[in-house]
């Protein structure tokens, strides 16, 4: 944000004007949630009106090698109750006679992706937009280290969707994870207890062109399908995004494929992320209008950390960018 | 225990003795473990050298209809931790690319019991005694209503091993029940972590002539072969307790049934119990006796609860069992 408003800063000192028409959007809400901004945007839609949008919360790829993001997937995340008798009974009195809502849940999460780390789900990969050739050659070109990315994780081996290298699995395959699950006893030593509910939150990464409410419907009939018998589950629905993919061969991306060569003297690589920014899909949806996420940060700046940093060297070379970003985007068609 | 000390009392007091001989094993710390009990009896083995056991800690089948317990199942009880990266990741940056403990976990406990109610792992059941053909009719003519039994616990529909009445798997199957699952987020709404670490306490409940040391080492053998990719697991082992099982034809059994019969004025059932009586397998194991389990009470005396009760016409009639016992068993042979 601040390198757009140093680069509109230097424009209207050098020249008393802007080569394009600018409007800044400020949100100071995103760390707790940012509900008012989907309405806001929505509300002042035709004020907010333009070709394209400038987020700078991503990072360059590796130090001196700055990146366009033109990719993020979206989410779909829900959360699951499993209930099975009317209390907690004795595992002892009861054990093999009535299912138990704890390996009725293992199997429902179980059941959501194989060992090939594949979603289970019928239908879910129908709608993905499968990798382009370039962008596989243009991955595999990156200076990636699965060997040393397995290192800083601290396991023995990576795992993922079989055919795929671990960029493909993080920025452009879809996948599902659970992110927790609870019942039963969980203090020290042993409890026989056979308890009556159980339940999990997790969620399914999201690729183009996949659409997240189509994604829980086809969950609620793969539930149907696959729950245990003894056993009633309640699926909530907490959030749901659909991925963002930016053409780079818009004038709007070339113009800031352009401005970065500048600002950084390097021209930038093309990645996607497996994240997702929501204000991303809002703008696309409420504006009609792609977003430029250009980075200029680095991926070790500790983001949100208590030592979070920011380089005083890309700061500059990212307003230097930002001010030529305005230059070719007036000449962008 | 009152009823047998009653019965002793009643023997001194009209004939100044007693058929056989009687000694008096009182434990006052079940509730709390009891870890001192097996060190007692392994030491005092010869003190406490007898032909049977008595044990009256078990409940009648339904009022008016008294019953030994021949058969305890045992148990062979199970915690076990998940373990991926070195700290937690987003799920967002990560998902897709690195094995997920709670994935892990979810596929891990699925596959110890499959949908069709039956333990997975490789040579679980080679020890399993199969029920006998009396076992199966005795059983099946006892009055216990699959229904009232369904409706009672609040489920739609029971669940269990295919092949096996709902009697049958409670008493004589062995089974596998998750006591308690934990792992990542269970806060509200979502939050999309990719946790390093997971766990769960599971159980299996054993049948004759099955080996809790001989599971444990099946499910060691069966971890290792069906452990996700990019994950550690640690299996600790918490109890292990065989199941029990007394021939009904023993003279000690015939003598017991006699005894019950004149006590309570009608026959007692036969049955055998899903859950573990740790004393009776240590008695087994130190004092190499079979333990006669004669049951007084009632399945709603809500043994341990606020409201516990015990019908004085029982006691009574217990307390005349338990004293036809010593004669019956003085015959016995």
């Amino acid at each position: 944000m601040f390198t757009h408003l140093k680069a509109v800063e230097a424009w209207l000192k050098t020249t008393g004007g802007l080569p394009v028409n600018v409007k800044i959007l400020i949100e100071g809400e995103e760390e707790i949630g940012g509900s008012n901004l989907e309405a806001y945007v929505a509300e002042n839609a035709e004020a907010l009106a333009c070709d394209y949008a400038v987020i700078s919360d991503t990072s360059q790829f590796a130090p001196g090698m700055p990146a366009i993001t033109y990719g993020l997937k979206g989410l779909a995340y829900f959360e699951i109750h499993v209930r099975g008798a009317g209390r907690d009974l004795h595992s002892g009195t009861f054990g093999g006679a009535v299912a138990n809502p704890l390996n009725a849940l293992a199997a429902i999460l179980d059941g959501l992706k194989g060992p090939d780390g594949r979603v289970r789900i019928e239908g879910f990969y129908d709608a993905v937009r499968p990798l382009e050739a370039w962008e596989r050659e243009a991955f595999a070109a990156l200076p990636f280290s699965e060997e040393a990315f397995r290192a800083d994780l601290g396991v023995a081996e990576l795992a993922g969707e079989e055919g795929y290298t671990t960029l493909e699995r993080k920025w452009a395959r879809p996948t599902c994870d659970v992110h927790g699950l609870w019942g039963g006893y969980s203090g020290p030593g042993p409890k026989t207890v056979l308890p009556c509910k159980a339940g999990a939150k997790f969620s399914f990464r999201l690729v183009p062109d996949q659409d997240p409410l189509e994604v829980e419907k086809l969950l609620r009939k793969h539930l149907e399908a696959h729950t245990p018998p003894g056993v009633t589950v309640e699926l909530i629905s907490h959030q749901g995004s659909p991925a963002v993919l930016v053409d780079v061969d818009s004038p709007g991306f070339r113009a800031a494929a352009k401005a970065v060569e500048i600002g950084f003297g390097v021209a930038p690589v093309f990645i996607r992320e497996g994240g997702s920014i929501p204000v991303v899909g809002l703008l696309k949806q409420h504006l009609k209008v792609d977003t430029l996420l250009l980075g200029w940060g680095q991926n070790d700046d500790n983001l949100h950390g208590p030592d979070e940093k920011f380089s005083l060297a890309d700061f500059h070379r990212g307003i230097k960018a930002s001010a030529h970003l305005l230059d070719e985007l007036s000449r962008a068609s």
